[in-house]
């Protein structure tokens, strides 16, 4: 049997989940992912509402639509970021506060942990999520960065995100932290030095998601067989790079859409992405979770792209062999003998 | 005749000039481009000092060198970038002072003032040099940047970098930008809002290195054909791209030798850079500056690759054509009429 | 909406358009560019019968079929070429004639400004077509060719097709020449020459079609980036590059279809023209009009071809994004605030 | 009319050939390529059994398929081959005996012209096989090889297959070697030496199947234009190259599925075999027999995979066209004229 | 040894022969390849004057060169063109006389047999050039060009041909056809026609030079392999193709030198043609004549090129080997035997 | 210091130390890698005669070229092959005797012991040489190999190489295997399977060459890089990959210097090795032993050959950095402070 596929629903989180689950069920998929902004699930209701997490999945029932985890994409960010305007934008009310840096990290991070108590709820044992980095604006090395610059970044990693990860322990979920520009891994190298900071707690995962890989120049295959118990949770989204000599690859400050930048986020099938390795990769793997589709396109529209995407995953995904080949050929195997 | 060789001084500061001096006519140089650092070229002292600019071109003329630029890349940093514990290794120490951020950044702008003195002092008419950027850690859009986040960033330029300018014209020298990650500008696109933000005054203009380019996918010839009258100045630095599926475009937070990143610095002639299309658009825009090998290899020997890279750019450079080729179809033209 | 998909009649003159009408239908398309050759629009009888035009678009509508444009493509190579033999075969008696080449030009040139005054009498305001070039010929600069030679060209342009221009202008008619071998225009370069031949003049535009660009190197793409606001119409024609070290990009004196070419035009979808990117282009570019199929295809035969390019663009085009994207991480926008 | 798609039974050898009809007829094949191994298509009882032929006729009509073809592969390979324990495994019983090697290759030489003799029974001209190779351990050229050794393995089979081929003759059937490693022909210049050391004797052709060549770097319609008209039957088989650097060619002694492996055979359509190209190649050639899909992939289930498949090659096919293009642009062709 | 390196002399003719040589002596060279323009070599001169072939050969000995080959290329192009202006511009007086274009076509062919007997006069069985062609402006099928219409360029190239070969067979000299765009072949399928339609005699071969071959997609050691045995002589001469998106294939009437241009020619090893695998195909083909440098750049120094191109050739010609490999393996051959 | 360039004599074993070591002084080599066949290194001798050994020397010394390693590899390969007629071409008749395939196993085995005494007894500390296999013959699975075949290969290795490792040990002297196609390691995963059946004993590490690694798709980079401790010598030999739809990557029994090969090895830097990435690996890896040239050129004269390489060597090797690049940016190094 094939995964089920399911949307993630941070792109849409201007629709009430009533109306997108109708149309998600519409377009043909088998669950949503959860993300936890706009009204699809409120990780303060969850805890204080005894009827809320029953409430939320009585919405998806009533659409046939399972969940398999929630998305604390943005109060995560939060947590290990240096605090500055752009985050009030994206933070509820009562987690940016008067928007003292080091309070909201405060704030950030135990409500990051009240997200892992309400996935626990919910009956869900995956969070996904971003943890933001203090060092990502050091990324190009000059002014000459120091290595202890570097060492103070992750040592602050396992500074606030052991505490969190406690707290999953506790509760039998799993922290999928989507590798990703602006968090403290994002490409497989930096993937690696964030296991080894946390000590390889199994706690702690990934949310593989190609998109922001590929455009990198990192394989995400090799991604999944750097890490294939890693895997906690899968993003299928897909990128494109279009660099023509005159655009780069650090997008030029140009909004996303603009088509002189040099790599941009793309329908699925219609970018660079090789789904079809990465179905076998996590074959090979033994992922057997959801594939989640994360839409994305600044030049299509969004109901005409999720409807595409849902047809173009199902029509990729499929069974692993169960039969050796050899066996056909091995007469002690054949119905003539 | 071909164009001047020359050696940027920028990564030999630990060395006395003297000594960097001799060693340069030993490779073959024609001449150096005199970084003001170490003490190679002492802003202060050039201008306190009556005859400090005419020992230091004693120094050269006695090796048989000439000079075209000096470099104020270090302090140029400062101007707009947002200051913290890594400029204070860059920085003269009267430029530091206490480390007050936005005194700083003041002093370094006087200092940017200063340099363009001195190199009228000095006879040359180019100062190559860093801007800095105060929006550079907002390089990758989330949390979302709004577009008024990255005008800021522009204005700033503009509001410190004309006064800047205003001392360019008063003493007949040009400020050539090398275009560089966490610089105002990076790239093809970021340099075009550059221009525009200065409202396109001649004192501005580029030091073009192809080496920050090309692994952002931005084609150096195309950069060339893009400013054809803003090329002031030509690094000749080589750089390779390595991305073998686990590497990764943004450095993984390696240092530069690391054999895990995803690109770095060569010496000539050893990576990426297609210095032969290079000279043939630079012939084509009508540079008829120096080519300044700026040298940096985190794996060779510096005096091994600074002489090989004397002899690669020796080879490389020729003169442009000065007959047109049907000239010696036409029997009008030939000797046996 | 998606843009309406339509068939270019061009290649099946052979077939009366009541009958291709009934075919279009059933394979799915929404419309026809009717060639001015066969039966598909005769301009001799648009002008001299007052009830021509309405019984051609009866036979459209009995199919439901749209019409947006019609092409003259025939006709419109004899007004620059230099007339020789080929010509016969291609253009109707009354301009034939007795073939003296000055005449035919003369009368082409009045069939053309005809076909305008046709095109509005039909009620679309496109006409397709070709110029023909009388320097075609001299493509291979050898024996040595001066630059008079081609400027004689460029000028024959202007004098012949600015006459015609002015119909247009009268007509509210605009003429789209489908840059092509043989042209006066036949890549970026010559297209861009040809507009400043004739000032720019609003009545004359291109009929993008990247099936002639793609074997010579030139990025469809970056034509529409270069002429955004002159693409008139549209042709959807696929095109394959096979040089496999024997065969030679320019054709070898060997048939289109003839395996050993070096490329040749290809079903929709089955070639190299990447029209994913052509569409995204348009989109940016503002393009409305319709796509119109240009089916060709040696080795396939039509009506199988015929049907699957029309399911193929349809798959491929979609509609551009309404939403900004940052809007559903941005707390405000959210139904649960 | 495009041509019949069947299915090659040879890897589902451990199902009765009733219940495989029914699957293959359910999934849409025409028909069916029999395997001479399980219980598809017994040599030994169809020369023995008057009635054997019709029985499984019958299986196949009551299916609706079709048979072209037969194949020996297995027992062929024994012919040439130096016998060792892996032949035990894949030859009958009363071929392998008591496995003294020589008499193994002549009773395996006497199988093959069996199955010649049961393929006539049944009322087809096309036996699919392998021929073994003497010489294929002397791949690598070390320790030496001397030319007088690769013209032994060639002798060898002008010798033990004349005698096949003349009951061939006598049969009025062809013998179509799929070139194939391990066989006397693996690539295209071995195959020109085959047909060369049997004289080009007509009852010798190939079983093209591009699987076998795209990972030693020979072009599939290569070698269509190398024999044209001495493909016989043709395998669409697919297989994928996923070289990385750490894999090799030669497959490291791994098994296929194995995801280290440098190559391996996948699903129609999920390789890199370029099957557009074939087409057409044959469609020049003259091709018309029946596209026998031969699934494998050891990373997907069979069902899902044989369905797919024929759904694959039955979009892909396509009828040649049987209109010359320029017609349409000819006056005299027009309804009009 | 290895072979001898030629200057061709054809872009130098508006310096005399004596200057010429002397620069050339002084660059490296071994011989010259004479120009039948300007000065180098005057056919006229060397049949109606008895020591004019022996006063060259002493400017040539005086500077110790060799001579192999003379070149009559602009003429040979006036034997098969549809003459224009352009020719005038190219072809000596008492050729083009009042440029009537039947009587140049007659008087060039003449020239083309004075030339094969000054040949002789001189010493040298190798003469190098063009045939025109009055069907390359029909090189683009459009409007249709008829198979009657390219058989009638071919049958006129055996009706003015086969007199100037039967010359050729009398004086013992072969005629070189430098296989190039505008003449009768241009690519490897129209050079096969061209044998055929001269019935392959062995008066005529090629000129073989690769820079006109890699811009038109056709690999220069395929030609090698197709005509092994009708190189009669070889050009050294490189091109590159710099397709950005913009630039077409066809040259989009600019100039050679033009930045914008899709193709041009390099100064050797600056361009894109593998001449490391031209010498190794020369060598199994068994060439073992001279390799003659034809220099041409629009963007270098022409002086400047001459020289680094004969110390390019000369460093890459090698002579082949004499030993088979394995015989150091052999312990008979080995001296402790 | 760059390291010692020393010449493989294995290919050279027909002429006699004494000229072959003159020759190679000439050349420029700084040492000699001696075959322990012709008169080269004889390892009976050297075990017999006391002052063997200082002869050898003498001659080395005379011509001031210096001794690391010796190898073995004629006789290594008896050890695991299937014996047959080309081993008897290749090894010395004492160890051939009567042919019998165990036999010669034994004596070849004890050889190569003696050869690990024989190099104690000169003062190296290396033995290169080849294991031979016995599943080579296996390499591609059809008829089906089961695991355990291979297991059994793994598993004779082990038996018959850890007594000659026991000798190393001993002696004081490695084992260099160069991994090579009919050896027991032929890739990156098979050289891992190797090293794990010998238990990773310190004895046993690679004779590391990348020109048997490249035409199987394996980066030689990525080779280093897995192996980094076990690079005990290295061979510096080029090789190119041909494919070009024709032929096959497994040579189709064609000899090296056909030209119609997929692959075979190349004069150095004219091939498609990396040599450049394989030194900075090198350096990264710390080897700081010999590169040994390995000559062999089907196509080009061996003495020619022997002497680019050299060059071509002494060129591209290159002191490691011994400073920090930063350095020269920070103050406080600066002679200026």
């Amino acid at each position: 049997m094939s995964r089920p596929v399911t949307m993630f629903t941070g792109q849409w989180a201007d629709l009430p989940l009533a109306e997108l689950a109708r149309k998600c069920r519409g377009f043909g998929y088998d669950g949503l992912e959860l993300a936890c902004w706009g009204d699809h699930f409120e990780v303060d209701k969850a805890l204080d509402q005894d009827d809320y997490c029953a409430k939320q999945r009585a919405v998806l029932e009533k659409n046939n639509l399972q969940v398999f985890a929630i998305s604390g994409h943005l109060v995560g960010q939060a947590v290990l970021d240096n605090i500055d305007a752009r985050h009030k934008a994206i933070l509820p009310s009562y987690i940016w506060g008067d928007g003292n840096p080091a309070e909201v990290n405060a704030r950030a991070a135990e409500e990051l942990k009240n997200t892992v108590r309400a996935a626990k709820k919910l009956g869900v044992n995956i969070v996904n999520g971003f943890t933001g980095s203090s060092i990502w604006p050091l990324l190009y090395s000059f002014p000459p960065v120091s290595s202890e610059m570097i060492d103070d970044g992750f040592d602050l990693l396992a500074e606030r995100f052991n505490p969190i990860l406690d707290v999953c322990g506790e509760c039998g979920v799993k922290f999928a932290l989507e590798v990703h520009p602006t968090e403290i891994a994002f490409d497989l190298y930096s993937a690696e030095r964030t296991l080894e900071a946390l000590k390889y707690r199994d706690e702690f995962g990934f949310n593989f998601d190609p998109s922001h890989l590929i455009w990198q120049g990192v394989d995400p295959v090799e991604f999944i067989r750097a890490f294939p118990d890693r895997i906690y949770h899968v993003h299928m989204k897909d990128a494109i790079v279009k660099l023509d000599g005159r655009s780069g690859i650090l997008g030029s400050h140009l909004n996303f859409g603009d088509p002189h930048r040099g790599w941009e986020f793309r329908s699925l099938g219609r970018g660079g992405v090789n789904f079809e390795e990465i179905i076998r990769a996590l074959n090979t793997a033994g992922y057997t979770g959801p594939l989640s589709v994360e839409w994305e396109d600044g030049g299509m529209d969004r109901d005409h792209g999720a409807k595409e995407a849902v047809d173009f995953v199902k029509k990729l995904d499929f069974e692993p062999s169960q039969v050796a080949f050899d066996a056909a050929f091995d007469k002690e195997e054949q119905p003539g003998q």
